[in-house]
């Protein structure tokens, strides 16, 4: 399970005829050095909707995520030095796909098990549900409520000794959908981030739609009374007419507020020089925050969701790059939010996690985005993105 | 899994990691005497579209429940002194709900499933398929195609023993529905009664809809050529145009009869003193019967779904107290039968089977009706309750 | 096991508590002599949509089946000679039912499993997705995506060895839908052939629809540039004004050919003096051939779905009898191709596969058809049988 340069442990794979179902490993098994904290636990789940969903904790170092394999490698939390991002859905079970119906309550049934960190909406569309073009799209697209396969550890034997998950997550439709999604989470033992970087190859001979949101979602402690978002952009607009109304402090966060229910906030992404843009929410106290950075020539707009309402009904705030708005997909057409991928063709998409438990570390995130941000104004535009008469 | 008065076996529990699979366990297991019948067996089905549904055998007394966790903790039948109670339909698996799409057909995938002697409709909508306010509503809501999760047995020490069954159902949609079911199925050795006690608790800081049927199904030995059916009420109409030619004979039950298919009837309910109101389907001979007694507080109406068609068809009666008439809600809000559950509001709904099979339970359950009844008259309608074009 | 004359081992049956899950058996199992040829194996698939899928994998002969007792008792392919029969289809995945949703799409969801060989379409409704006297039929009905029980293994103890595995598989929707499918495979160690005897029973009291296509797949090898159907026929028409166009060369098979997508012909169906009519796709080198006879009286139609796009988007001739054509249900009628299934009654369905493996073979079937068509000729009808302005 190991070559010269990396360790690798095959947790699912219906080709190698390997399922390791619930088992743990850590360091050792690894041939890691004593000091070197990495653990990997898979454990099946039971009771309700959750029968046959299973979750892989993995710790590297002081970080340690919890991916749900049943629902295409996302992620439901993550815990740094006692620092919990994720959020908390009145959604509670890790639901399994066979339970949801995603055409239900006018393809809205995608709710049913949203309650990740990380959830990833696409990739033939995402976006609120509606008829596009003939075809009636349901919230967000089929890939989260689809079990991964080829499930595999890559622990490299070396300095910084990286750790990758992998998985892929195959969306396909005869005639209408032939895309393989491989996933890869990364983490290194001394590092507070978590990078994304998956790559959707069109393995059919034709062109298609592709549209996808990282939806990542944050509630308490980050979020909270005083939190604050800092991104850098060259335009924020409002996503309807509710959400002009609190354009003026749609980066300042309420405490949890009863009908508040969500501003929806669309971005146009400033990039660095290496193509990456940044968006940090930073608690009230300024020692917490979660820095989302995304690479901009396939991710090139923001979703800000504010739905600040009650704890109950999920106190949240998604900073969700994408190739588009959460607009049902006719709405895109004409933002040229509606990229092609090619025959054959692979895009890769990457999203970097910043697990900042320091004021150090966001300190500095405030600052690197207002070094990229300087001398680049973030116009302000009070009129909505898309005149609808739906939200 | 005992204290001083309560034996406790918890069968499964994702929160405590237990699973108890296919098991068995009797009276002294319980620590009860030896002259106390109870018996308890779980079994998984596989086969079909009934893989992964389980089946949980409760023995207590005279009386053996087959209750289905896997969908809802409804139950399939019971028996008491070698009398069924139950029905045939023509669905004969127990159906996992992975297997149904309760949208299929217009609304009605629900019936794929149905065929047990209590179904609990709800809870956020019950009632006929169709849109109300924008939302499209599948038939019969969707608690029954909700696997359980936290299953308990409870088991009295001392006398008379009680025997109680719980399991938690959540219906939740994120935005839409945060409730959460405590179901709870009471038996006592001594006694023909099981005892039905339900919690529904909206967890959401917003009010919401509830409506609630308990459906109750009744077919042959009670059903049968001559068997009637005693309620307490205030007032009987019809459902629709063609229940309307049978309501002279409501409560009088043919033969199977060819084309019949189902007249339904919509009962206002009438409470004794305890808030209790009855409804008895005596079998031709009275010897044997089945009575429904319910808390009108939560469930005010009673209908009546005489589908007394063809034994293949599902010869059956069902006995139905509810929030609501099955008519889809939009039907309802006039007549005042769409309760709100408010934010935190946790609501109880009672139903009391009485499993008879003597001539004596039978008479005293009919003589109790007739009190329950004397000097109320029971007024006929001729009309429907409400006029629509679909059944 | 064994009685005089035929050797039975049950696989699945929740009936007799019996699930072999993964299991192998032998010609020497079963008491055969050495020198036949037998093998089954059961394996259960896992990681991504299979999970929960099973295969039987059934040798007999020189051919292995492997058919999907969790997809209706599909076959996925065979294998004769070191020739594949059967295609490859985008979707890789022996997609578990419990993750298809057949309404998605505008009732297209059965088309994320669609991989087999040979897929059972029906039985209350076959056809493209649509609305058909208020009820919305989605793509091909129901069957393939139920999962069989009553799984049963029979080996005839004398020569020619016959060896059937039969399955049930039930079709109900109370109130709607009462129907239960006994199928069977019979395979010969010393023939080419795979025999499908499957018998419908409409247990209802009530007369239904019941339309079937077995909607009979290959690729490559049989399928190839210069691969020829022959078919016993009266009648061959286009199935929309494209396949019209294509007309002239209906027969003959092209390379995969970029933005081909699909020609469909509907063919009357000529019977010999069995009541059987054929179909053979003949490769190009005349060497291997793929035949389908059906019996006449019960699948009086065949479409030829000429599929032939690129490999990536499923190289592939369907063969296909049927009680009806391939358009939504209500465009049959007048075509008088929705048969009645009456109450209680059975109908038959036969198909047989001929894999050719030889010259001879091949020349042979194809001499047969030339007889059986002596003297009728095959109309070519210009016009599409049903003038649609969906496809």
């Amino acid at each position: 399970m190991a070559n010269n340069t990396t360790a690798t442990l095959t947790i699912l794979s219906q080709r190698e005829g390997i399922d390791l179902g619930d088992f743990q490993r850590d360091a050792k098994d690894f041939g890691l050095p004593e000091n070197v904290t990495l653990r990997i636990e898979q454990v099946t789940l039971f009771g309700g909707k959750q029968h046959g969903s299973r979750l892989i904790l993995l710790t590297v170092g002081a970080t340690t995520l919890r991916v749900i394999p049943t629902r295409g490698m996302g992620i439901l939390d993550a815990i740094r030095g006692g620092v919990r991002f994720g959020w908390d859905s009145p959604v509670k079970e890790v639901v399994h796909p066979s339970f949801i119906n995603q055409e239900a309550s006018g393809g809205c049934g995608w709710l049913d098990g949203f309650n990740e960190m990380m959830v990833r909406c696409g990739y033939q569309w995402s976006g609120h549900p509606g008829e596009d073009r003939g075809e009636f799209l349901t919230l967000h697209g089929r890939i989260q409520n689809t079990p991964a396969d080829e499930i595999v550890l890559e622990v490299d034997q070396q300095p910084p000794y990286a750790v990758r998950l992998r998985g892929r997550v195959d969306e396909k439709r005869f005639k209408f959908t032939n895309f393989e999604l491989q996933t890869s989470l990364t983490l290194t033992p001394s590092s507070p981030y978590i990078e994304v970087q998956d790559t959707l190859t069109n393995l059919s001979s034709y062109d298609n739609t592709c549209q996808a949101i990282y939806h990542n979602n944050f509630g308490e402690p980050i979020l909270g009374q005083g939190a604050r978002l800092h991104v850098t952009g060259k335009k924020v607009a409002p996503f309807n007419d509710y959400a002009a109304a609190g354009l003026d402090s749609w980066a300042q966060m309420p405490a949890p507020t009863p009908n508040f229910d969500e501003m929806v906030f669309n971005i146009e992404s400033l990039a660095d020089e290496q193509g990456m843009a940044y968006a940090l929410l930073e608690s009230s106290s300024q020692a917490e925050g979660i820095e989302v950075a995304y690479q901009v020539a396939s991710l090139p707009v923001l979703t800000i969701w504010k739905n600040v309402d009650t704890e109950e009904q999920g106190y949240v705030v998604g900073i969700e790059p994408g190739t588009s708005y959460a607009y049902n997909r006719r709405h895109q057409w004409d933002l040229g939010l509606v990229p092609t991928i090619k025959a054959k063709e692979s895009k890769q998409f990457y999203v970097r996690f910043g697990l900042f438990t320091t004021e150090e570390e966001v300190q500095a995130s405030k600052q690197y985005i207002a070094n990229v941000q300087d001398g680049t104004p973030l116009i302000v535009e009070s009129a909505p993105t898309v005149r609808i008469n739906e939200q």
